[in-house]
């Protein structure tokens, strides 16, 4: 049994006895009943996920992973394909979106070379990325499969050790990926893996105009007509229409679930990651939690694939695992509410006057 | 001229040349155009509010203003008047949770007696609470006047003095309301300066049935028939349908706007405040950021007479100013991505080539 089966093998559903300690105490809490709406139910899934009535937050970390794609040769990108090189220095020296958001939610951020197309090395040397650079982009794929079933094995394993390494001193993951070109296999994936017709999630990704939109959707039809994925065999899927950091996000996703942490869902990228993960193992959707509502088109539909409803709504589209760290402050207060507030009985206030109601 | 008058006329619009600073910055920073959305217009809000291209948002402060309602008496609550006391008593415990989030937000909580029936003196004496008491609750709006219009001035002045006193040591301002049956007057508020039928705005409050919902519901009409507030006089709706906690947080807002400090409007009970502040002076929209949507029927509305968009959707309904700490840390999301992300040129990252759009 490889890494990829005995990690799928220990994901398991949330705990239901952990679950209901917390809805017990949730509901005695000195507010109206559930008056906090969404940040109780997320209450309760860290609890369930966690096996603890007190779900440690404080500890976290975003996972960019990176990556290049051959498809940049369609044009389907504003920008060019050295923009992810340059990209990865940027949130190296802590310029980048990702960076600034991370150090207010008080997240590390760790840098993976899933497959980018440059010199990475000095980065790697002293140790500002970790390799698992599989090779420099993928196969372009409005022309071939992105990359071998192993290789999209080994992608998934990569992801999966990052979390493990991780594990010991994260209590909390994020996902966030860099890749010029992007959105268009994970465009790809999510038409096959949903089934949605290409043009339905297919966005404007970093800005593209009409005709460049067309275009795009042409491309990701053409990237399924040529390599005909089998919807049904979701490592199929993520080798032909690929993307090495996709694959590597739906790794760190199932690294998360198997040591029952939560992992929050950046946007449509990661969404398309996690979407894999979902199809290895259903159960490590109990341990996801969408972040935000993208601008993307299509990111919607992911996320109601998934059965899940994202935390945020402010027309972010960047990426990076920015949209993962603005709502790790949400998960945090979440947890605060379960394990800091006072119940009606220990702060002495009344409850509902049968009297009051007439 | 009273205090009212002055801070009203020190209320300037946003200024646009920060503004104007703040949207060459950001649209130089290394993303794609605008691609952090909806925090990126809020960090050129907070540069017009504030005058400057590095608004601060380090300092916060929630403003709890709590008062009782005469129209309790009227069975609109399904709890009793006496919970107005304790709550502000869990307060100063810090098991409430607004004590909660604003500890996560890093931000103090300020407790303002307005008119809280019950014997708040020993935490006045020992400087736990503000006292700005006017009276032991509101008269009931179903029969007569909430106050008199001196009073609803002074509790206006009041709302302004304590955002004056802390002006010199806060940058963020969020309101917080707590008062047993609060969300009536506030439905009556928002009906009459908002144009609206009571039944569109009057909701379930703290989660009464549909039978005490129609109770409410005429509660509401019944106060409008007997009161006949003027509509074009926000003071005499202020005066006679009440709430002197709703007075005091309009009386924050004004103080905050005056200061050209940036204010968080929480939920229900505080929108209909920022309607008064609002309709008393209509530049104190430009220091108003809607914290988020409540589920209290007749938020939405209200928000989009006052041309507020919601930062957050997460279906509370607490108040007490939860809502606003949540959103501090959106807040402090849009400020620090003005001030710390790396442009283009900075990080020596490639713009947009006119090669890859084809």
């Amino acid at each position: 049994m490889n890494l990829l089966e005995a990690t799928i093998k220990e994901i398991v559903p949330q705990d239901p006895s952990a679950r209901a300690r917390a809805h017990e105490r949730l509901s005695q809490l000195t507010m109206p009943f559930w008056a906090l709406g969404r940040l109780m139910d997320l209450a309760e899934d860290l609890a369930g996920m966690t096996c603890s009535s007190h779900p440690k937050t404080m500890r976290k970390a975003i996972v960019i992973m990176a990556a290049d794609h051959g498809v940049v040769a369609e044009g389907v990108s504003k920008y060019p394909q050295e923009v992810t090189a340059q990209m990865v220095r940027n949130f190296v020296e802590g310029g980048a979106g990702i960076n600034v958001l991370a150090r207010l939610a008080g997240s590390r951020v760790v840098i993976v070379d899933m497959g980018v197309a440059g010199d990475l090395s000095p980065l790697v040397k002293s140790g500002k990325v970790v390799s698992k650079h599989m090779a420099n982009g993928t196969g372009n794929i409005a022309q071939r499969a992105a990359m071998s079933r192993d290789q999209a094995i080994r992608c998934l394993e990569a992801g999966i050790e990052v979390a493990r390494e991780l594990g010991p001193t994260v209590d909390i993951f994020g996902t966030g990926d860099m890749g010029i070109g992007n959105t268009t296999p994970s465009s790809a994936i999510i038409a096959v893996l949903g089934g949605f017709q290409p043009a339905e999630v297919t966005g404007r990704g970093t800005g593209i105009d009409d005709h460049q939109w067309h275009h795009k959707i042409s491309t990701v039809k053409k990237a399924i007509e040529v390599n005909q994925p089998d919807p049904g065999d979701a490592l199929d899927v993520l080798a032909k229409l690929g993307g090495f950091e996709i694959a590597g996000i739906a790794g760190v996703i199932l690294g998360a679930a198997s040591m029952r942490k939560p992992v929050l869902i950046d946007g449509f990228i990661s969404t398309a990651g996690a979407l894999v993960a979902h199809r290895l193992s259903p159960h490590a959707a109990d341990y996801m939690i969408s972040a935000h509502q993208s601008m993307e088109q299509g990111h919607k539909k992911a996320l109601e694939t998934l059965g899940k409803k994202p935390l945020l709504d402010l027309d972010l589209r960047l990426g990076e695992g920015t949209g993962a760290a603005l709502a790790m402050n949400l998960v945090e207060a979440a947890a605060s509410i379960l394990t800091g507030m006072a119940t009606f009985e220990e702060a002495q206030v009344s409850q509902v006057s049968s009297q009051a109601i007439e």
